[in-house]
């Protein structure tokens, strides 16, 4: 255990926010918005595994800061992503009156973050949003950056906006009780950020593996707190994803989504589809010359030896491939791929030929 | 009948835009379009009553600049400004293969405006989005400013976004085919211009009473642009309602709403509420000591000399202040109203006794 505090700034545009780091600091959620925010009342939201004792905690920190709190429970599960629970929120927001001055604060995992941020977004034009992510796949991907949504029955994401949190506070304590396969399918996204765009980092993963499968305090406050300054870096230069800066993140999710909608929403979990959809990228970076076979296995070593799925399920290639083009990330049917060309660097290739993405497909 | 095309310039922090006022000039929103934006695919949104020929027209003249066009219907009224018929529409576009590349061109009233530009904003995180209101009301207000958004059963325009258009093409032509009854409740609206921010527009509707009931073309443009520049004022200081500047807009809002959520959305037309709620306001004015009985008198005559409706219906006040405690303007149950001061001058006053509010809703 450590009592360390790691913060990461976020410094945007229009505003900056903090991302506070460290091993049972729910506590200070409360103080952390009220020195924030001009607050009176906040809408706690979270889901039904999260409610008891995460959520609670965080609600109890407001409560201490003379915040009036109101607590929503979602259903636990993808399914909750949807443009029907984002009704019922809409609907109980209304119903508790809340308004421009209430502040929502989202416990939980992707799903919580992603559903709740929506809400705020669009809520009155917009509430004011902390994000509280409980899983490791929120805390070093989704709570970061500012895209929320929703998900269309047939495509993952769909419906959503960009809103900046005021700010955000991970407590890696929060991973302890976490699932085992939850906790590796974030293992996954992690591996990304090495891949992507820090060599060091994904050394360092290849270093302390046992570390991390032991969820150790300090090698996770460190992994933790180095992916979110990652992410931060290019959500800072490409904030609205207009420059394609920010594609660099996509590594991996144009097949991994595809595979996720395949085989239905949460069959596969989503860091779990971004592992083997980064495979699948490496792949095609070597069909097109980029990088050599060597460079996906020690992709695939360090995700088995983290103990990420790396093997494709069985699909219909050709279904695979339309599922693609249907991707936010087609422009006007043309298959763009984030590919490696050495570890910690990549870049965005347009135009692939469909025949090379259907090769990469198997692995 | 006159050709002479006015442009008003909306500048804002971001970016800026053209609206651009004339008569029969529907066929220029294709290259209006084309000279803005990069665009190869529009999905044209519209409603069952401003189809044909409005709609085709605006369709067609994309077609002339090589652009691909898809025409999408909804039903006409207020119902459609729904969270379901966003899903229809979410639903649409995914199926059309909307990209960040698409434009959604608004081809409508105000209901078509505010529910296609949140569709627009929310579906793939943003998509690009023109104007091209058909209805008065649509012209001097909704299509300019950037929110858009959809109704909850019980709260209007409570689910909403800003977002900016491209620009905004406004053919008072599409005025001579309207309603009687609709054309009659935008003059409401640009009643209220006059009221908050422009006395010498008041003056000029009050000498051009029988040119406005007689949709003169000239009058129509010389009002439309003036109202279209006075809220683009207001909207370039205050993009998102965040200095209380833009709450002047609200003039006999937060009354209007009230009633038009009591009596039934549809039953008051938008303008028809407002043109009410400001006679309702200036009555509470008078109470708080701002105005005096003859200024609510003079817009009470030019509100009557224009056909728009003046009398309250009858509703029980309590159930009214209730209704308006609900309103998105409320603070934190305090009452806030935009009111008088003198022709063209309002100021936002807080803290308002609901007894007096009780007295100013009897006419």
């Amino acid at each position: 255990m450590s009592d360390t505090v790691q913060n990461v700034r976020v410094d945007l545009a229009e505003r900056s926010y903090d991302i506070l780091i460290g091993y049972q600091i729910l506590d200070r959620t409360g103080p952390f918005i009220a020195e924030r925010c001009k607050v009176s009342d906040a809408v706690v939201i979270t889901d039904a595994n999260v409610e008891e004792p995460h959520a609670i905690r965080v609600a109890e920190s407001l409560a201490g800061e003379s915040v009036g709190v109101d607590l929503v429970v979602v259903e636990a599960g993808e399914l909750s992503k949807s443009v029907e629970t984002a009704s019922l929120l809409w609907e109980k927001l209304l119903q508790l009156g809340a308004d421009r001055k209430t502040v929502v604060v989202a416990v939980g995992g992707g799903v919580v973050g992603d559903l709740a941020g929506f809400v705020a977004a669009t809520f009155a034009r917009g509430l004011r949003f902390v994000q509280v992510p409980t899983t490791l796949l929120a805390q070093v991907d989704s709570s970061v950056g500012g895209k929320v949504g929703v998900n269309l029955p047939r495509a993952k994401n769909m419906v959503g906006a960009f809103l900046q949190p005021q700010g955000v506070v991970i407590d890696t304590h929060t991973l302890d009780t976490l699932d085992e396969r939850e906790y590796r399918s974030g293992l996954g996204e992690v591996v990304k950020y090495g891949v992507i765009l820090d060599a060091e980092l994904f050394e360092y993963l290849e270093a302390h593996a046992d570390g991390l499968l032991g969820r150790d305090a300090d090698v996770l406050r460190h992994v933790v707190a180095r992916c979110c300054r990652l992410k931060a870096d290019v959500v800072e230069q490409d904030e609205r994803e207009e420059t394609g800066l920010r594609a660099v993140l996509n590594y991996g999710h144009t097949f991994g989504h595809a595979l996720e909608a395949l085989t239905g929403y949460g069959h596969l979990l989503h860091g779990e589809a971004v592992g083997i959809g980064m495979l699948c990228a490496s792949r095609l970076a070597e069909r097109l010359g980029r990088v050599d076979a060597g460079f996906t296995a020690r992709q695939a070593s360090l995700l088995a030896a983290l103990g990420v799925p790396t093997k494709m399920p069985q699909l219909d290639p050709d279904q695979v491939l339309r599922t693609m083009m249907h991707d936010k990330k087609v422009q006007h049917g043309r298959l763009r791929f984030v590919l490696p060309r050495a570890m910690g660097s990549v870049e965005l290739v347009g135009d692939v030929d469909p025949e090379d993405v259907r090769a990469a497909l198997i692995d």
